[in-house]
Protein backbone atom coordinates (compact mmCIF):
# COMPACT_ATOMS: atom_id res chain seq x y z
CA UNK A 1 0.00 0.00 0.00
CA UNK A 2 1.48 3.85 -1.12
CA UNK A 3 -0.60 6.77 -0.21
CA UNK A 4 -0.01 9.78 -2.77
CA UNK A 5 -1.14 13.54 -2.21
CA UNK A 6 -1.87 16.12 -4.66
CA UNK A 7 -3.69 19.61 -4.79
CA UNK A 8 -5.90 20.47 -7.05
CA UNK A 9 -6.07 24.45 -8.16
CA UNK A 10 -8.70 25.67 -9.19
CA UNK A 11 -10.87 29.24 -9.98
CA UNK A 12 -14.41 29.38 -9.26
CA UNK A 13 -17.04 31.94 -9.80
CA UNK A 14 -19.22 33.43 -6.42
CA UNK A 15 -22.23 31.96 -5.48
CA UNK A 16 -22.88 28.53 -6.38
CA UNK A 17 -20.10 27.47 -8.92
CA UNK A 18 -20.28 23.57 -9.55
CA UNK A 19 -16.85 22.13 -11.02
CA UNK A 20 -16.26 18.82 -12.08
CA UNK A 21 -13.33 17.83 -10.98
CA UNK A 22 -13.21 14.24 -12.34
CA UNK A 23 -10.39 13.99 -15.13
CA UNK A 24 -8.65 16.22 -12.20
CA UNK A 25 -8.52 12.55 -10.16
CA UNK A 26 -8.62 9.95 -12.94
CA UNK A 27 -5.36 11.82 -14.23
CA UNK A 28 -3.76 11.45 -10.54
CA UNK A 29 -4.85 7.71 -10.46
CA UNK A 30 -3.71 6.84 -13.82
CA UNK A 31 -0.16 8.59 -13.39
CA UNK A 32 0.29 7.09 -9.81
CA UNK A 33 -0.20 3.52 -11.52
CA UNK A 34 -2.82 2.89 -8.61
CA UNK A 35 -4.37 -0.17 -8.82
CA UNK A 36 -6.67 -0.65 -6.32
CA UNK A 37 -7.37 1.81 -3.37
CA UNK A 38 -9.60 5.08 -2.85
CA UNK A 39 -9.45 8.32 -3.47
CA UNK A 40 -10.49 10.81 -0.25
CA UNK A 41 -11.10 14.14 -1.82
CA UNK A 42 -11.16 16.95 0.90
CA UNK A 43 -12.18 20.95 0.98
CA UNK A 44 -9.79 22.65 3.48
CA UNK A 45 -12.34 25.31 4.08
CA UNK A 46 -15.66 26.18 5.31
CA UNK A 47 -17.71 27.75 2.22
CA UNK A 48 -17.28 24.86 -0.50
CA UNK A 49 -18.01 21.47 -0.70
CA UNK A 50 -18.08 17.89 -2.47
CA UNK A 51 -20.96 15.39 -4.22
CA UNK A 52 -21.21 14.01 -7.54
CA UNK A 53 -23.88 14.58 -10.11
CA UNK A 54 -24.75 13.87 -13.76
CA UNK A 55 -22.48 17.32 -15.33
CA UNK A 56 -25.49 18.31 -17.35
CA UNK A 57 -26.58 21.82 -17.30
CA UNK A 58 -30.31 21.42 -17.04
CA UNK A 59 -29.50 19.52 -13.59
CA UNK A 60 -27.05 21.58 -12.48
CA UNK A 61 -29.71 24.40 -12.41
CA UNK A 62 -31.91 22.21 -10.96
CA UNK A 63 -29.53 21.25 -8.09
CA UNK A 64 -28.53 25.30 -7.53
CA UNK A 65 -32.12 26.41 -7.01
CA UNK A 66 -32.54 23.89 -4.51
CA UNK A 67 -30.53 25.08 -2.43
CA UNK A 68 -30.70 28.52 -3.02
CA UNK A 69 -34.83 27.23 -1.97
CA UNK A 70 -33.31 25.11 1.41
CA UNK A 71 -30.79 28.12 2.43
CA UNK A 72 -32.06 31.32 0.91
CA UNK A 73 -29.28 34.07 0.72
CA UNK A 74 -31.68 37.14 1.26
CA UNK A 75 -32.32 36.48 5.10
CA UNK A 76 -30.86 37.58 7.80
CA UNK A 77 -27.51 35.58 8.92
CA UNK A 78 -25.70 35.89 12.43
CA UNK A 79 -22.87 35.45 11.07
CA UNK A 80 -22.97 38.33 8.86
CA UNK A 81 -24.56 41.03 11.67
CA UNK A 82 -20.89 39.92 13.43
CA UNK A 83 -18.48 39.86 10.96
CA UNK A 84 -20.00 41.70 7.79
CA UNK A 85 -18.67 39.15 5.43
CA UNK A 86 -21.80 38.57 3.54
CA UNK A 87 -21.42 34.59 3.18
CA UNK A 88 -23.54 33.07 6.26
CA UNK A 89 -25.29 31.51 3.39
CA UNK A 90 -22.31 30.08 2.14
CA UNK A 91 -21.23 28.34 4.92
CA UNK A 92 -24.59 27.07 6.00
CA UNK A 93 -24.54 25.59 2.87
CA UNK A 94 -21.18 23.96 3.17
CA UNK A 95 -21.63 22.80 6.01
CA UNK A 96 -24.72 20.49 4.98
CA UNK A 97 -23.44 18.87 2.16
CA UNK A 98 -20.17 18.56 3.73
CA UNK A 99 -16.74 19.03 3.04
CA UNK A 100 -15.31 14.90 2.01
CA UNK A 101 -16.17 12.58 -0.51
CA UNK A 102 -14.43 8.80 -0.75
CA UNK A 103 -14.51 6.87 -4.18
CA UNK A 104 -13.08 2.95 -4.27
CA UNK A 105 -10.49 2.59 -7.13
CA UNK A 106 -10.06 -0.53 -8.78
CA UNK A 107 -7.84 -1.67 -11.69
CA UNK A 108 -6.58 1.39 -11.71
CA UNK A 109 -10.32 3.20 -12.52
CA UNK A 110 -12.49 4.89 -10.14
CA UNK A 111 -15.42 3.16 -9.92
CA UNK A 112 -17.92 5.85 -10.46
CA UNK A 113 -21.01 5.72 -12.79
CA UNK A 114 -20.96 6.99 -16.39
CA UNK A 115 -22.95 9.97 -15.74
CA UNK A 116 -21.20 10.61 -12.49
CA UNK A 117 -18.85 13.16 -12.07
CA UNK A 118 -17.22 14.31 -9.07
CA UNK A 119 -18.05 17.87 -8.01
CA UNK A 120 -16.64 20.94 -5.89
CA UNK A 121 -19.28 23.23 -5.25
CA UNK A 122 -18.10 26.71 -4.63
CA UNK A 123 -20.52 28.38 -2.13
CA UNK A 124 -18.44 31.78 -1.42
CA UNK A 125 -20.16 35.22 -2.19
CA UNK A 126 -17.07 36.46 -4.21
CA UNK A 127 -14.72 34.34 -6.90
CA UNK A 128 -11.77 32.42 -4.85
CA UNK A 129 -8.48 30.18 -5.95
CA UNK A 130 -9.05 26.94 -3.98
CA UNK A 131 -7.18 23.93 -3.64
CA UNK A 132 -8.54 20.70 -3.29
CA UNK A 133 -6.93 17.67 -1.27
CA UNK A 134 -6.67 14.21 -3.18
CA UNK A 135 -5.31 11.48 -1.17
CA UNK A 136 -4.42 8.26 -3.01
CA UNK A 137 -4.02 4.97 -0.99
CA UNK A 138 -3.99 1.73 -2.91
CA UNK A 139 -1.63 -0.97 -4.51
CA UNK A 140 0.82 0.29 -7.56
CA UNK A 141 0.78 -1.56 -10.54
CA UNK A 142 4.29 -3.26 -11.04
CA UNK B 1 -3.32 -4.97 5.05
CA UNK B 2 -5.45 -6.13 2.07
CA UNK B 3 -8.14 -4.91 -0.16
CA UNK B 4 -11.69 -6.86 -1.39
CA UNK B 5 -13.99 -5.39 -3.37
CA UNK B 6 -17.77 -7.40 -3.75
CA UNK B 7 -20.96 -5.80 -5.77
CA UNK B 8 -24.32 -5.74 -3.74
CA UNK B 9 -26.99 -6.59 -6.36
CA UNK B 10 -30.49 -5.10 -5.23
CA UNK B 11 -34.00 -4.23 -7.54
CA UNK B 12 -35.61 -1.46 -6.37
CA UNK B 13 -39.07 0.13 -6.39
CA UNK B 14 -39.61 3.97 -7.60
CA UNK B 15 -39.66 7.20 -5.99
CA UNK B 16 -38.06 7.04 -2.80
CA UNK B 17 -37.14 3.38 -1.95
CA UNK B 18 -34.93 3.09 1.38
CA UNK B 19 -33.33 -0.38 1.48
CA UNK B 20 -31.51 -1.81 4.47
CA UNK B 21 -28.09 -3.26 3.23
CA UNK B 22 -26.28 -3.86 6.71
CA UNK B 23 -26.66 -7.77 6.83
CA UNK B 24 -24.88 -7.72 3.02
CA UNK B 25 -22.01 -5.60 4.66
CA UNK B 26 -21.64 -7.56 7.37
CA UNK B 27 -21.90 -10.83 5.59
CA UNK B 28 -18.83 -9.54 3.54
CA UNK B 29 -16.67 -8.46 6.52
CA UNK B 30 -17.17 -11.76 7.60
CA UNK B 31 -16.71 -14.10 4.86
CA UNK B 32 -13.40 -11.93 4.41
CA UNK B 33 -12.04 -12.69 7.52
CA UNK B 34 -11.76 -9.09 7.94
CA UNK B 35 -10.29 -7.94 11.36
CA UNK B 36 -9.46 -4.11 11.66
CA UNK B 37 -10.23 -1.78 8.94
CA UNK B 38 -12.97 -0.10 7.21
CA UNK B 39 -16.11 -0.94 4.56
CA UNK B 40 -16.27 2.22 2.12
CA UNK B 41 -20.24 1.72 0.38
CA UNK B 42 -20.28 4.00 -3.09
CA UNK B 43 -23.62 3.86 -5.19
CA UNK B 44 -22.25 4.51 -9.15
CA UNK B 45 -24.94 6.05 -10.25
CA UNK B 46 -26.49 9.51 -9.92
CA UNK B 47 -29.88 9.12 -8.45
CA UNK B 48 -29.30 6.93 -5.82
CA UNK B 49 -27.54 7.59 -2.00
CA UNK B 50 -26.51 6.02 1.03
CA UNK B 51 -26.95 7.13 5.07
CA UNK B 52 -27.94 5.44 8.24
CA UNK B 53 -30.94 5.56 10.38
CA UNK B 54 -33.17 3.27 12.44
CA UNK B 55 -35.00 0.95 10.12
CA UNK B 56 -38.35 1.24 11.52
CA UNK B 57 -41.10 2.06 8.97
CA UNK B 58 -42.64 5.33 11.13
CA UNK B 59 -39.35 7.19 11.05
CA UNK B 60 -38.52 5.82 7.66
CA UNK B 61 -41.14 7.49 5.88
CA UNK B 62 -40.87 10.69 7.79
CA UNK B 63 -37.81 10.74 6.32
CA UNK B 64 -39.43 10.33 2.89
CA UNK B 65 -41.79 13.24 4.05
CA UNK B 66 -38.76 15.37 4.73
CA UNK B 67 -37.30 14.67 1.43
CA UNK B 68 -40.56 15.34 -0.38
CA UNK B 69 -41.04 18.88 1.23
CA UNK B 70 -37.03 19.70 0.79
CA UNK B 71 -37.17 18.53 -3.04
CA UNK B 72 -40.52 18.28 -4.00
CA UNK B 73 -41.36 16.13 -7.47
CA UNK B 74 -44.45 18.47 -8.44
CA UNK B 75 -42.45 21.79 -9.94
CA UNK B 76 -40.54 22.24 -12.65
CA UNK B 77 -37.03 20.82 -13.71
CA UNK B 78 -35.09 21.91 -16.34
CA UNK B 79 -33.36 18.38 -16.51
CA UNK B 80 -36.90 17.22 -17.41
CA UNK B 81 -37.61 19.72 -19.92
CA UNK B 82 -34.54 19.19 -21.82
CA UNK B 83 -33.94 15.43 -21.70
CA UNK B 84 -37.77 14.59 -20.99
CA UNK B 85 -36.72 12.00 -18.09
CA UNK B 86 -38.80 13.18 -15.54
CA UNK B 87 -36.55 12.75 -12.66
CA UNK B 88 -34.79 15.46 -12.17
CA UNK B 89 -35.73 15.39 -8.65
CA UNK B 90 -34.26 12.30 -8.39
CA UNK B 91 -30.60 13.56 -9.38
CA UNK B 92 -31.30 16.19 -6.57
CA UNK B 93 -32.01 14.08 -3.87
CA UNK B 94 -29.30 12.33 -4.61
CA UNK B 95 -26.48 14.54 -5.21
CA UNK B 96 -27.74 16.51 -1.64
CA UNK B 97 -27.46 13.15 0.25
CA UNK B 98 -24.20 11.99 -1.19
CA UNK B 99 -23.20 8.68 -3.28
CA UNK B 100 -20.59 7.70 -0.51
CA UNK B 101 -20.23 6.17 3.53
CA UNK B 102 -17.12 5.27 5.22
CA UNK B 103 -17.86 2.88 8.36
CA UNK B 104 -15.11 1.52 10.41
CA UNK B 105 -14.63 -2.17 10.87
CA UNK B 106 -12.79 -3.13 14.62
CA UNK B 107 -12.18 -7.15 15.87
CA UNK B 108 -14.53 -8.27 12.70
CA UNK B 109 -17.56 -6.13 13.67
CA UNK B 110 -18.68 -2.61 11.88
CA UNK B 111 -18.42 0.08 14.92
CA UNK B 112 -22.58 0.92 14.49
CA UNK B 113 -24.90 1.55 16.92
CA UNK B 114 -27.41 -0.93 17.56
CA UNK B 115 -30.44 1.21 16.14
CA UNK B 116 -28.76 2.22 13.20
CA UNK B 117 -28.86 0.47 10.06
CA UNK B 118 -27.06 1.13 6.47
CA UNK B 119 -29.35 2.10 4.36
CA UNK B 120 -29.28 2.75 0.21
CA UNK B 121 -31.94 5.15 -1.11
CA UNK B 122 -33.39 4.68 -4.72
CA UNK B 123 -34.70 8.16 -5.92
CA UNK B 124 -35.55 7.56 -9.43
CA UNK B 125 -38.81 7.38 -10.70
CA UNK B 126 -39.34 3.89 -11.92
CA UNK B 127 -38.03 0.84 -10.63
CA UNK B 128 -34.66 -0.09 -11.04
CA UNK B 129 -31.98 -2.97 -10.61
CA UNK B 130 -28.74 -1.51 -8.89
CA UNK B 131 -25.36 -2.51 -8.08
CA UNK B 132 -23.86 -1.25 -4.79
CA UNK B 133 -20.00 -0.92 -4.29
CA UNK B 134 -18.59 -2.54 -1.06
CA UNK B 135 -14.96 -1.88 -0.62
CA UNK B 136 -13.14 -3.24 2.82
CA UNK B 137 -9.26 -2.13 3.32
CA UNK B 138 -8.19 -4.43 6.61
CA UNK B 139 -5.97 -6.77 8.36
CA UNK B 140 -7.15 -10.09 7.80
CA UNK B 141 -7.54 -12.85 10.81
CA UNK B 142 -4.84 -14.88 10.87
CA UNK C 1 0.47 1.04 7.78
CA UNK C 2 -1.20 0.74 10.78
CA UNK C 3 -4.30 1.07 12.19
CA UNK C 4 -6.01 3.03 15.45
CA UNK C 5 -8.72 3.32 17.10
CA UNK C 6 -9.95 5.79 19.80
CA UNK C 7 -13.06 6.80 21.63
CA UNK C 8 -14.10 10.43 22.43
CA UNK C 9 -16.46 10.81 25.07
CA UNK C 10 -18.80 13.57 25.15
CA UNK C 11 -21.81 15.13 27.18
CA UNK C 12 -24.21 17.02 24.58
CA UNK C 13 -27.15 19.25 25.61
CA UNK C 14 -30.58 18.39 24.02
CA UNK C 15 -31.73 19.92 20.28
CA UNK C 16 -29.20 20.42 18.38
CA UNK C 17 -25.51 20.64 20.12
CA UNK C 18 -22.93 21.79 18.10
CA UNK C 19 -19.25 20.35 19.63
CA UNK C 20 -15.73 21.12 18.50
CA UNK C 21 -13.96 17.83 17.96
CA UNK C 22 -10.70 19.35 16.17
CA UNK C 23 -8.52 19.22 19.10
CA UNK C 24 -9.55 15.39 20.46
CA UNK C 25 -9.04 14.55 16.99
CA UNK C 26 -5.32 16.31 16.56
CA UNK C 27 -4.29 14.92 19.85
CA UNK C 28 -5.34 11.12 18.69
CA UNK C 29 -2.93 11.91 15.24
CA UNK C 30 -0.29 13.64 17.65
CA UNK C 31 -0.12 11.35 20.23
CA UNK C 32 -0.23 7.73 17.90
CA UNK C 33 2.67 9.38 15.91
CA UNK C 34 0.71 9.23 12.44
CA UNK C 35 2.83 11.16 9.08
CA UNK C 36 0.37 10.45 6.46
CA UNK C 37 -2.91 8.51 5.97
CA UNK C 38 -6.37 9.43 7.02
CA UNK C 39 -8.79 10.01 10.26
CA UNK C 40 -12.28 8.45 9.71
CA UNK C 41 -14.76 9.86 12.18
CA UNK C 42 -17.91 7.68 12.90
CA UNK C 43 -21.12 8.49 14.87
CA UNK C 44 -22.48 4.94 16.10
CA UNK C 45 -25.88 6.10 16.29
CA UNK C 46 -28.89 7.74 14.21
CA UNK C 47 -29.46 10.83 16.25
CA UNK C 48 -26.04 12.33 15.87
CA UNK C 49 -23.99 13.66 12.56
CA UNK C 50 -20.75 15.10 11.82
CA UNK C 51 -19.87 17.72 9.49
CA UNK C 52 -17.00 20.77 9.07
CA UNK C 53 -17.73 24.47 9.96
CA UNK C 54 -16.15 27.63 11.04
CA UNK C 55 -17.13 27.74 15.06
CA UNK C 56 -17.86 30.70 15.43
CA UNK C 57 -21.63 30.87 17.54
CA UNK C 58 -23.11 33.72 14.54
CA UNK C 59 -22.69 31.04 11.50
CA UNK C 60 -23.43 27.84 14.35
CA UNK C 61 -26.85 29.64 15.15
CA UNK C 62 -27.71 30.06 11.57
CA UNK C 63 -26.67 26.25 10.61
CA UNK C 64 -29.28 25.45 13.82
CA UNK C 65 -31.72 28.00 12.51
CA UNK C 66 -31.28 26.47 8.64
CA UNK C 67 -31.85 22.93 10.27
CA UNK C 68 -34.82 23.72 12.48
CA UNK C 69 -36.58 25.33 8.86
CA UNK C 70 -35.40 22.03 6.70
CA UNK C 71 -36.62 19.48 9.61
CA UNK C 72 -39.51 21.65 11.65
CA UNK C 73 -39.72 19.59 15.37
CA UNK C 74 -43.53 21.00 15.27
CA UNK C 75 -44.87 18.81 12.79
CA UNK C 76 -46.33 15.30 13.70
CA UNK C 77 -43.41 12.41 12.83
CA UNK C 78 -44.38 8.65 12.18
CA UNK C 79 -41.89 8.09 15.13
CA UNK C 80 -43.04 9.61 17.37
CA UNK C 81 -47.10 8.52 17.18
CA UNK C 82 -45.57 5.15 17.19
CA UNK C 83 -43.03 4.86 19.65
CA UNK C 84 -43.26 8.31 21.81
CA UNK C 85 -40.08 9.07 22.01
CA UNK C 86 -40.50 12.36 20.62
CA UNK C 87 -37.30 12.30 18.56
CA UNK C 88 -38.67 11.72 15.13
CA UNK C 89 -37.12 14.85 13.68
CA UNK C 90 -33.70 14.29 15.20
CA UNK C 91 -33.48 11.10 13.21
CA UNK C 92 -34.48 12.84 9.99
CA UNK C 93 -31.98 15.70 10.57
CA UNK C 94 -28.88 12.79 11.40
CA UNK C 95 -29.78 10.54 8.09
CA UNK C 96 -29.71 14.16 5.91
CA UNK C 97 -26.63 15.22 7.33
CA UNK C 98 -24.64 11.67 7.89
CA UNK C 99 -22.59 9.86 10.35
CA UNK C 100 -19.17 9.33 8.83
CA UNK C 101 -16.46 12.18 7.67
CA UNK C 102 -13.03 11.00 6.14
CA UNK C 103 -10.12 13.84 6.58
CA UNK C 104 -7.00 13.09 5.62
CA UNK C 105 -3.33 13.40 6.95
CA UNK C 106 0.00 14.72 5.92
CA UNK C 107 2.77 14.93 7.69
CA UNK C 108 1.29 14.83 11.22
CA UNK C 109 -0.92 16.96 10.40
CA UNK C 110 -5.16 17.18 9.15
CA UNK C 111 -5.21 18.94 6.17
CA UNK C 112 -8.05 20.77 6.66
CA UNK C 113 -8.53 25.09 6.44
CA UNK C 114 -7.99 27.13 9.06
CA UNK C 115 -11.11 28.60 10.01
CA UNK C 116 -12.48 24.70 9.44
CA UNK C 117 -13.47 22.86 12.44
CA UNK C 118 -14.71 19.13 12.58
CA UNK C 119 -17.77 19.28 14.50
CA UNK C 120 -20.40 16.62 15.94
CA UNK C 121 -23.80 17.52 16.03
CA UNK C 122 -26.37 16.26 18.62
CA UNK C 123 -29.79 16.38 17.29
CA UNK C 124 -31.36 14.04 20.11
CA UNK C 125 -34.04 15.34 22.03
CA UNK C 126 -32.67 15.08 25.42
CA UNK C 127 -28.73 15.38 27.10
CA UNK C 128 -26.56 12.08 26.35
CA UNK C 129 -23.37 10.95 26.61
CA UNK C 130 -21.77 10.13 23.61
CA UNK C 131 -18.99 8.11 22.18
CA UNK C 132 -17.73 9.13 18.66
CA UNK C 133 -15.19 6.58 17.19
CA UNK C 134 -12.06 8.06 15.63
CA UNK C 135 -9.96 5.13 13.43
CA UNK C 136 -6.51 6.63 12.04
CA UNK C 137 -4.73 4.62 9.21
CA UNK C 138 -1.45 5.83 8.01
CA UNK C 139 2.07 5.97 8.15
CA UNK C 140 3.97 6.03 11.56
CA UNK C 141 6.76 8.51 12.20
CA UNK C 142 10.36 6.55 12.51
Amino acid sequence: MKIFFETIHLSSKDRIDIIDITNYIETIVTNNNVRDGYALIFVPGSTGALTTIEYESGVLNDLKKAIERIVPDDIPYEHDLRWGDGNGFSHVRAALLGPSLNIPIKSGKLLRGTWQQIVFIDFDNRPREREIIVQILGEVKK
